[in-house]
């Protein structure tokens, strides 16, 4: 436990997300998902009984969202839906992120499955989750902390 | 870079801390310290550059001390001088823990040189910094965060 650091960043976690640079990618997975597989070689961390929702928010109290693109936070469109569908859990983090002024509306990019999962392939780290929901993987994009001095 | 995170806490440091438990002692040391011998078998991360006030400074945003035991903070003595002698040094970093709300008066332990590297070889890790000034060692208990619900 340490002040100001939500207790479920893990040692390991805390150690990915200090890790991580500007334009690096994590992304939190839920239960289904192929981490192991698609992890290998990267540092996976299981945050067993955490849903996607609480684990967007511990890394999100301490990582920042690049704001140097248009759409820091992608998530992986439920398979046979019509564009601009999201399920309920997907409406309700996209929800948070906002609320919590992490994003503004139309910053998270719905990607299908298959393109999803080569975007993961580049991806810095995965937090695999143990979210029930199918659907419930979300990239987050890091940024930068910090204003540029200028003459 | 994280929010709310002191940049000299490296990704290796970071987990550290968070690794320590209630009780767990972290060493910061200056340059001259035996920290890789009497640290071998533990973490030892090196900050060069960086004076122990610093250091300290940074661990303490994080590491809660703790309140269990009177004494929670211990630094080496120097060699062949009265008890109660303070370093200029040692009398700046003690200051500034006091100033924090770290430590009351008189919670600071002085110990002498070789019963000190008989403490750090049961210490969690060591912090290796690049202070230039000698007898600037400092053990930090680590506390508790919470409060205990009672009926």
């Amino acid at each position: 436990m340490l002040k100001g650091i939500p207790p479920l960043l893990t040692p390991e976690l805390l150690k990915v997300l200090a890790e991580m640079g500007h334009g690096d990618e994590i992304l939190v997975a839920d239960a289904n998902f192929t981490a192991a597989s698609l992890g290998r070689g990267k540092p996976v961390v299981a945050l067993p009984g955490v849903g996607v929702q609480q684990a967007c928010a511990a890394l999100l109290a301490l990582l920042p969202l690049d704001a140097a693109v248009d759409r820091p936070v992608a998530y992986m469109k439920v398979c046979d839906t019509p564009n601009g569908y999201r399920s309920a859990l997907q409406r309700e983090v996209i929800t948070a992120l906002e609320a919590g002024g992490h994003v503004q509306p139309g910053q998270c990019e719905a990607i299908e499955r298959f393109a999803f999962y080569d975007r993961v392939k580049t991806a810095y780290a995965i937090v695999h989750t143990g979210e029930l929901q199918p659907y419930a993987n979300f990239i987050l994009k890091k940024g930068v902390l910090g204003e540029v001095l200028r003459a």
